[in-house]
């Protein structure tokens, strides 16, 4: 049995301190079983966005660890930054990479919630999938008026209370926006024309939020440069809106200008099942599995040791 | 930077004594930094064929541990079974999986071949990408007459005399072959169509040995059970002859006699860099690099560690 695997991407409310920053990512370079892919701090945005891979339990152990650093260091009473932010630790969704259901996920999130609560005081919000109520789905519906109105708020009004521990938030550290979500696919189509009304057309007949796919989020541009317009967009959901399956779309709407696809860009990072999904497509394969990837049976092995 | 990771697929003697398998392949299941992904052995062919991938170090560190022991048990004046062999320690071919050049593991062979003679006395000839002599490119060309002939003609015939040791053979063990070639990639194409001249005229287009694809192999035959036929090949170059090229071209001409592609069969391991090269060409992705893969990433960054 291959270990689950997830991916987290924390963002704490510390942009511009390097000492504080580094203290906050040691427990990631230290903890065995996760790897910090990536992290990058923002001087305007005063924040720090971290990238975790790795196993669930190894993940929580070292979040707890850096979250109670973040704690320690940062006191929203004074913070500031252009990002919108309601705490110390702002963000911290957690997503299914192999071997774990949304659902597990979700129970994760949850669990995480209360942990996290018991160990540092910090009160909890649920958002995406771990959402408890409807209206904390969205991650700007929770944030909205940032810390400054929701420290009232959460405590004078029962649709903002805190979902884990409140009415009051943490007095220095605010609350937590914790949450399961789907790994976001960015993923670029750039046309041979240098109309944009082609491309605001085209992310338009793509996108949930004028009746399209789903789970797509995408706007039309141009690319000045290369002469072309792009439709860009984030796949939210790659297993139900798969890539090829959004390609091809664009390129039969794009036929109506007698335009075509000039390239693609896939920007940052993607999952192995997103890409191997859209090769099983165009070539067609009968019961092709991922493990016959010899380096994901390899990495399978390796997690297993 | 990334350690280089091999595939090396030996082939030992012995396909009948279970307790002589199991001590065969011990070293292969301790040796930290080497994966076994599979052995198999077949008592007809009285034949072990064993499944690694790991470091080039690690991996040659086991084989030697492996081949003594092999040398050991086996006796080829005694030794019988369906399948071609010239010695106890058959053949050990070292494949390229990632971040190692071609060059690199012909070099990794010859140095293995001498060491290999030092420690054990067997003497080695060289095949494939690896071979010293263009005729010993080809297997087939180093094990004619199999180890009962060749232990009397490497003495007294100059070219098959041993690249390394020799004139004479090992008295037990014979001889073994060693050498360097790319990975193989099953690929199969079915056709909605029940006569087999299509499938068996498609192979002849599409196979080296009658001026197709200079790295494909291939033939046609009846899958009657599915009612369709079957372009079976191997792929002995995925980087110069890449599956999706391979596929296109037999659509290609499939249409010649109005006959479509109903699926194809990935048979078998593939390397990761076999499926991204097909996504990437149908996504038409441009700048796409397989460290943006996630698993492959996080592959690399655990063999850092």
């Amino acid at each position: 049995m291959a270990r689950a695997l997830i991916e987290c991407v924390p963002n704490f409310s510390e942009g511009r301190r390097p000492e504080v920053i580094e203290a906050i990512v040691e427990p990631f370079k230290k903890t065995a079983g996760v790897y910090l892919f990536d992290y990058r701090a923002d001087e305007d945005h005063n924040r720090l966005v971290v990238s975790l891979v790795g196993h669930p339990e190894e993940i929580q152990a070292s979040l707890i660890e850096a979250c109670k650093i973040a704690q320690k260091h940062i006191d929203m009473n004074t913070h500031q930054g252009a990002h919108p932010r309601i705490g110390a630790i702002d963000v911290i969704p957690f997503t299914p990479v192999s071997g774990i259901a949304m659902e597990e996920c979700v129970a994760l999130a949850h669990n995480f919630g209360e942990r996290y609560f018991k160990e540092t005081g910090i009160p909890v919000y649920y958002y995406e999938d771990a959402a408890k109520i409807p209206t904390r789905t969205r991650l700007e519906q929770i944030r909205k008026g940032q810390y400054e109105v929701l420290k009232e708020e959460a405590q004078t009004k029962p649709e903002r209370h805190p979902d884990v521990g409140g009415p009051g938030l943490h007095p220095t550290a605010g609350a937590s926006v914790i949450g399961a979500r789907k790994f976001l696919v960015a993923f670029n189509i750039n046309l041979n024309t240098t109309d944009v009304a082609v491309a605001k057309e085209i992310a338009k007949f793509m996108r949930a939020s004028s009746g399209g796919f789903c789970h797509v989020k995408g706007i039309g541009l141009s690319l000045e440069d290369k002469g072309m317009v792009q439709v860009s967009m984030n796949l939210v959901d790659y297993e139900k809106n798969s890539i090829y399956r959004v390609l091809e779309m664009a390129r039969m709407e794009a036929k109506r200008w007698g335009v075509s696809v000039a390239e693609t860009e896939i920007y940052g990072m993607v999952p192995a099942a997103a890409m191997l999904d859209s090769a099983s497509y165009y070539l067609q394969s009968n019961g092709f599995e991922t493990d016959q990837v010899l380096e994901l049976k390899l990495l399978q092995m390796m997690m297993e040791d």
